[in-house]
């Protein structure tokens, strides 16, 4: 049974997941930044004077961390977490940090006795609060089964994709791939309709109608031709996370001597993006990068 | 009221349609190849012994052409189609040629009181017998109700994306921007889950269910994973197309001076893949170019 949840990290995606989390379990917290914490207290979450005291006595720990150093240094660095696990705890982890490593930290892991569940997630902050997010598992069999709860709690679509951690993360992987190559090609369809004079709106509306359509197409579509305006779109994901992501995209795939070079080109634009300031921007602004403004749609009609 | 059709070329998408258009209309049908005409004599098609002979007296004339330089020489070259119009008829563009040159053919044709519809269309052969095409159409008002019964009798989708000859390209191109990437980035992803390890069959499902989803994953995806195999998919578009359409992408955003560098790694990848002999293959078959073979998926379960 799984009861006792600990939550180190209580960021953008930490602290809804942990306040969602506190509705079914008790849900003991850390976070290095004293606001975060007093935040969690106020959704139910029990803040913890350190990472350690939070996951003491925990079933199941989910951490958010940037990098898979950082997951090793937290598990492993002075003080670390390690030592400090239940018998036979799991360890979540919700962050997309790459395949490397991944079989050493668990390999690490079981020898404290506990387990690493990979479970790189994806939907945002609002959907983590109202446990809609999409979650893909590697996991063995007995630690998923433990970590269930917790990410049923969190989760609309799960989808275990293999039996290791480290399965999460490539797939993952392969999944950030595919979606910032169809915001890219998106920005560049878009830009390209625009300089050949099409209403941009109708052009929208024909391109997902058909075998050009992609998820990205209909959901970030709308918000590149927002790009341009004063305020530009509502930021649901930023253009930098596509920095992080298209760079483990690269990493990987230098790793496994494959070229990728379509989704080399894509990552060279959320790059330049991210160095025209625009890295907090929602990442449909990509779109500036291709086309810094937009031309009259008017233009070939008149002509 | 159109009665009168003439369909000029007779290869894999014109004998299709002709046959079609013979269902609803009398039908006159050239092309240069004898056992051709032969077979669409077969399908209710009246054979006529010149391209001039097959236009005259006919309301509506379609060609399929494979650039704008061969529709320009068809229509203004020697004994050119033009002169052998009758008045008022209207040419339909079936063919994806690209902007270029458009206009000055529409402006031509309207000197020999005749009308260029733009309506480049896609979904192959079997489907295009059936009535069952995707269109997207540039015209006049006028011309297009003079085309509109022909391009019925076609078309399951029709898109009039707007009121000169050359939107429909426009739009065609662009659309073919986002098929030819989403294609490319297919093959990439599924050579990458393929190097990490995981199961293909299993990711392309996890894939196709989230945001990572396009049209062209969810058909040429499952294509693609055969493509290693004896005798490859089976080819519903060829993997050439791709170099015609990118080709056409590539001139008009370098006419436009616009970047797509998404779109042009893309077209280096389709490059390649007829360069390895691959052109008359799928379009899936681009995977084989990124990945000339599988690695075993079981090598990162063993591991």
């Amino acid at each position: 049974m799984t009861s006792n949840v600990a939550v180190v990290g209580l960021g953008a995606m930490g602290l809804p997941m942990a306040a969602r989390l506190a509705e079914r379990f008790t849900v003991s917290g850390f976070d290095i930044a004293a606001e975060r914490l007093a935040l969690a207290a106020g959704h139910g979450v029990e803040p913890a004077p350190t990472a350690a005291a939070a996951v003491t006595g925990a079933d199941a720990v989910l951490v958010a961390v940037r990098t898979g150093e950082q997951l090793h240094d937290l598990l492993f660095g002075e003080d670390g977490l390690a030592s400090h696990l239940a018998p036979g705890a799991v360890v979540v982890l919700t962050s997309t940090v790459g395949t490397t490593g991944i079989d050493a930290i668990a390999a690490k892991l079981a020898e404290h006795g506990a387990h690493l569940v990979d479970a790189p997630l994806s939907g945002g902050p609002v959907r983590a609060g109202e446990g809609d997010l999409l979650i893909v598992v590697g996991a063995a069999l007995e630690a998923l089964a433990q970590a269930m709860p917790v990410l049923e709690q969190l989760s609309s679509t799960l989808s275990i994709v293999g039996d290791k951690p480290g399965d999460g993360q490539a797939l993952k992987t392969v999944n950030q791939l595919l979606c910032g190559v169809h915001i890219a090609a998106a920005a560049e369809a878009l830009a390209l309709a625009d300089a050949l004079g099409l209403d941009r709106e109708r052009t929208l509306e024909a391109l997902t109608a058909g075998a050009a359509n992609s998820f990205m197409l209909g959901n970030r579509g709308p918000r590149a031709l927002q790009a341009h305006e004063e305020h530009g779109a509502e930021v649901l994901s930023r253009l930098d996370i596509f920095v992080k992501d298209l760079g483990i995209v690269g990493d990987a795939a230098r790793a496994a001597h494959l070229a990728v070079p379509v989704a080399a080109a894509a990552e060279q634009l959320f790059l330049l993006g991210e160095a025209q300031g625009l890295g907090a921007l929602d990442d449909s602004a990509v779109i500036r990068v291709v086309a810094p403004e937009l031309r009259r749609t008017a233009s070939r009609k008149e002509a």
